[in-house]
């Protein structure tokens, strides 16, 4: 699959502008971890993922984590190009959860090709308001959501993503996607295994009754 | 002071567009405490901001807030044209907090000269990022600071948004704002007006050493 099959607004953009992103654009495999980018300091440029799997997340300056949102298959990743839009004035890391073959647009020339293209600057936009979605998502759930359904909620999207009820997931990683501690992760799994909801083995979290856990979220 | 000296890219704009948007642009004037926009349900326009304050926030299912950000003169307020940005999937509330004369450019008339104008398209780029600066410098103040600190830090925003050290300002509406509980915001002024930062009366707060809430948001 190329570059033109994945990237939605082609057929928008001149022939003058196929020809520049054609001959500056960059395959790469990023191995289970890489970081694609670590806050303001780099600039990759726009990725567009061909398969795989990325994370967004932040980090506070003691450590610790909260996981914004998951980039998959056919998503781009805007803030890997953050150095091309001034008023992005955060930090926010972005590293593979899983091996990702992606495809790299340069920053210069994203940044050249978005100035003079009204197609891809709008549709720039609705990439940012996408990702500001997700963002507000995750305050209503900080703010007005009890842990219990944070991690339930969090359970079920794992499955989900992995196609899987056993979850590799220790209490640890389970807090640092949430921005919570271990304990109390650690705590709410027991209540959970208590309830019969899920089985707890030594580096992963298998759901046994998934039904439980999404009477739980709608409580 | 009229639209096209407040707004940054109108020489960039053609004589067909500012036609458009002159023929079209509205003056309006909200008095204090008018909502400008409810969530989805609402779609004004594009609101330039010729003077007043308007707040951003968003609304629990029973009735807390937390404010996202403020709209100061010259500003612009995007999101009042949500339905423009189809992937725009959050229900925000903006409210005027001062009376405000503002300018408001129908969203028809924003799509259309968007969908054809890349140094339009680019420039709401910018303030989509602003306002995600602001939200993900909310989403730290949350998960990594203390009550303490965002109470201090707001009340210096507030004395510097009032020009004044008397803040005309419940608890429970500093609790709206930072979206905590009117009792934990009663018990740390209590602990602010032992240690002498600030003298609290009915209804209002007043800063009595600045240096000394400097010092704990520093801590």
């Amino acid at each position: 699959m190329e570059f033109q099959h994945l990237c939605p607004i082609w057929d928008k953009l001149t022939p003058a502008q196929h020809q520049m992103i054609s001959s500056s654009i960059v395959p790469r495999t990023l191995g289970k971890g890489a970081v694609l980018h670590d806050g303001s300091a780099d600039c990759a440029g726009l990725v567009l993922i061909k398969s795989g799997q990325l994370r967004a997340y932040i980090l506070s300056e003691d450590g610790r984590e909260i996981t914004l949102y998951r980039l998959l298959d056919q998503d781009i990743c805007l803030f890997s190009a953050s150095c091309v839009m001034r008023s992005v004035q955060f930090e926010i890391m972005i590293a593979a959860e899983k091996e990702s073959e992606v495809f790299i647009l340069p920053p210069y020339i994203f940044k050249k090709i978005m100035e003079e293209s009204a197609p891809l600057a709008n549709y720039v936009n609705e990439l940012m308001a996408t990702r500001f979605s997700e963002v507000m998502w995750l305050i209503e759930q900080i703010m007005w959501k009890s842990v219990d359904k944070r991690i339930a909620g969090f359970l079920l999207d794992e499955a989900a993503l992995e196609d899987s009820l056993v979850l590799k997931l220790t209490h640890e990683a389970i807090a640092n996607h949430l921005g919570t501690a271990r304990e109390v992760v650690t705590r709410m799994l027991r209540y959970f295994q208590n309830e019969g909801y899920v089985k707890l083995t030594r580096g992963a979290v298998e759901i046994t009754d998934r039904k439980g856990i999404e009477n739980l979220i709608d409580a």
